[in-house]
């Protein structure tokens, strides 16, 4: 796009970031708010990314022997006093049902008939599979078990942000239950290397693997692995979190097997989900000023076809080539999916290519009595720019349709990584790390900071203090040694000898 | 089975239906009650029907142009009140949040943050579907809107009965938006043959398509059309249903468009449904006195391998060829899946063939030292009796598998085409029809009636009356001519003309 030319979206990524998210998910038509404070509705386009998604994970979970049921919606009030303690992070904000009847009274209909006990609307299901679980399990032969429910959560939110925090939104909830603490362990970071392997092969999202701090771990988890992104404000975005719960979540739901030996003992869990934030993610990791930009391996379709005819008598032959050509494409496969084609005839100019832009599809072909005569299609790629078309024959682009959706996946990729990288700095000097994080503009903050690979303590007053000066968390430890580095240096905020270096963002 | 012989199912279907059905859904573990009143736990044997199910509806739907989305669990009070007339049917029962939060208060936790204006959990989407209908519905550019939910909905219910009528229960509900009544009249036409073919193909269940008649009918809808089935207790079961709305819906959404000729109208809309009910009516039409039977076009797992050891030096042979032939089947293909194989090594005993047995699957296969030695397995198929095994070479037994699943099929559908058909009477004499839905046993009915094929004059009245006396509905005016018959003969109840035979039974 020219310099001089306006973006398709108002206001920009620079201008204002927040606002521009919000005109993306309006302008490809994803989602939009609803008469329901707090809720949204997911539409089409948007929710299927999210079937794709299921898709993918679904089959590595069954894959990896991982059967899925379904839980009740609601909780007694008293599965969440039982485990008060634990639930204490997020229980206090939620749905709660308290009547089962509406009457009718002087024209409105008012609640009745009160429960002796109210329900929660799930904030999570844990409790209830729980209970489920200490039932279920009785000796080391009904282990492991391996259960993943998909299902919609409620947790009331004040503000919220259409994908990234509603009241609603739909999720995975994985809960396993193990006879030993080494099996729990690997299965928590089997789970974390799928939804590693669903951000950086599907939605084209570099991530950083590794271990939450004591201050940002689950409630009730010896260990949370977390994968964390990017965005585009080079804020970051945890995108999916797999927890190794020790012993604990088994002592507070009861979960006891008979051993080999047959002792009577504690069993071992582990707890992993991703939900509907990660649309939130794909969008902010994507999208341009001109709108959304879907990564292939999820997009709702691959290719749109755009027929073009001036005079009437153009039109059967041009849509009998069209028509044929989406046969031809939608034969071909793409990621185990058949290559998703859309036809787009409205007769209504040049704002019909632009809406498909906004949309984020991958590629864009349009096909006119010239191209025709020369059996050939013109091409736009939604990675490049949108003056950037090629004529290109169409024999040809049908044959190479996967190469070609596989090369903008990739270009994805390696954009978004590049962007990490040229925003990931490693900071070991203080004033370094505050000014990094520090806007010029403290009335409008710029886009600024990123992500700082700085040696830490371990102490939980340093991050305390940084997170209070800056709104900076430590987003985790991470896995791979080249970006820990050696426990030695000196912790960023203190000074003392740190245990290698953290991840540290602002974070969403 | 012997006559001797007792079944795995204690009771029978003929010593007591309805605890058969509970004790069927426990041994083959396919769900159970939770601790939340009226709602299911739904174990992974039992998902997996519903995820199949899904999976062969949602292909029919896409094929058909039907996009996905996603509305919120809640609907604001308003929205019930502004169609009272049209919620009355289902409205007074359900699941009212009055509340946003939780506080501890004298060690309990009390609900607080009180909402100005309740919500209501979606006993339907239909209301708040509408509301977006009319938002995103401007001209007949926009038409048609196709669109279906696959969603958790609630209705409290005093009385429950696992799968059949829970409190919460799983669902698709499809709504489309029309220019005009003949396309909108096809379209729930074309629905209902699609819930047509899932009921025949998958589940094995021969349905009778009809009209309900106008007290049966859907509230608001100006024609409801039905898929009925046969249990084997002779009730009916309603397995799918699709309404033609006219404009009644639209007009109570408000959701108009402006015409080719530039006039605002309003649009015409249909909508349609199926729920977890149809895994209640799965059991019951196809359970026997040893269990589950599961149709292999929609069963969780299409064949177990049963590896048999005496002596541990046999163990490493009989595990490896398991694994092979499992390896061998998994490659293959039946109705558009992978064939799913379970293995079960468990050193039980006979408990082991008979727990498959229970869960219905439709092929055991029994691998010893002597049939690897033949090259052979010693195959169970689930609906033929628990003796009749056969040993095939183990080529061929590969080579076959998708005829032998489908063979398993047919016989499942036509045996339940049999029992309709011999459940099935055309009455046109008053005595014969209420002795025929009269039990000669009235303080424990035994299993009687079926479907009667009667002549009705379409007043309401003697409709009423037959329910009043016998608790027998008409199910629907089928579509087929052959059982419609002509529009003569005496209505079975008053005598007078009738018009068309209508399809008269107890229902679920
Ligand atoms: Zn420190
Ligand atoms: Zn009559």
């Amino acid at each position: 796009m020219g310099k001089q030319e306006q973006a398709a979206i108002s206001p920009t990524r620079a201008e204002n970031y927040s606002e521009w998210y919000q005109q993306v998910v309006k302008a490809a038509d994803l989602a939009e708010t609803s008469p329901v404070r707090g809720c949204m509705v997911i539409k089409p386009w948007g929710y299927a990314i999210w079937e794709n998604i299921r898709q993918a994970l679904d089959g590595m979970f069954k894959a990896a022997g991982v059967k899925n049921a379904y839980f009740p919606l609601f909780i007694p009030l008293e599965f969440l006093e039982r485990e008060a303690e634990h639930v204490e992070g997020f229980a206090k904000e939620c749905a709660v049902v308290t009547h089962h009847r509406l009457e009718a009274k002087d024209g409105r209909l008012v609640p009745a008939g009160e429960l002796t006990e109210p329900l929660v609307v799930r904030p999570t299901s844990e409790t209830i599979i729980g209970e489920s679980f200490s039932r279920w399990v009785k000796s080391y032969r009904d282990l492991p078990v391996l259960i993943n429910q998909w299902a919609n959560v409620v947790r009331w939110e004040m503000r919220t942000r259409i994908f990234l925090r509603t009241s609603e939104f739909l999720w995975q909830e994985g809960h396993t239950v193990h006879a030993d603490a080494a099996e729990a362990m690997e299965l928590a970071r089997h789970m974390l290397n799928l939804y590693e392997k669903l951000a950086t092969d599907y939605l084209a999202i570099p991530v950083i693997k590794g271990n939450k701090s004591d201050s940002e771990r689950f409630p009730g988890a010896v260990e949370t692995f977390c994968i964390e992104a990017m965005m585009q404000d080079r804020k970051a975005l945890q995108a999916g979190t797999s927890h190794f719960l020790g012993q604990n979540f088994a002592r507070a739901s009861k979960i006891l097997f008979q051993s080999e030996q047959g002792k009577e003992e504690l069993a071992w869990t582990t707890s992993w989900g991703v939900s509907t934030r990660l649309i939130g993610g794909l969008i902010m990791c994507h999208a341009d000023d001109d709108g959304m930009i879907m990564p292939p391996a999820i997009a709702p379709a691959h290719v749109v076809l755009l027929p073009i005819f001036k005079k009437d008598s153009d039109r059967e032959t041009v849509m009998a080539y069209t028509d044929t050509l989406a046969a031809r494409l939608r034969e071909k496969q793409y990621m185990g999916r058949p290559v998703g084609v859309e036809i787009d005839t409205r007769d209504i100019g040049g704002a019909r290519g632009w809406e498909w832009i906004k949309k984020g599809i991958p590629l864009r072909v349009e096909i006119g009595p010239k191209d025709i005569e020369k059996q050939s299609v013109f091409v736009g790629r939604r990675d490049m720019g949108h003056r950037e078309k090629m004529s290109v024959p169409t024999d040809r682009f049908v044959e190479d349709i996967a190469d070609t959706l596989a090369a903008v996946q990739h270009t994805l990729y390696q954009r978004a990584l590049e962007f990490r990288a040229a925003h990931t700095v490693t900071i070991d000097d203080k004033k370094a790390f505050y000014d990094f994080f520090t806007p010029q503009n403290t009335d409008m903050p710029e886009i600024h900071g990123g992500f700082a690979l700085s040696p830490w303590c371990r102490d939980p007053a340093c991050e305390a203090a940084i997170k209070d000066d800056l709104s900076v968390t430590i987003r985790c430890l991470p896995h791979d040694e080249a970006l820990r580095g050696a426990d030695a240096g000196s912790c960023v905020c203190c000074g003392k000898t740190a245990k290698g270096r953290a991840v540290f963002a602002k974070a969403y």
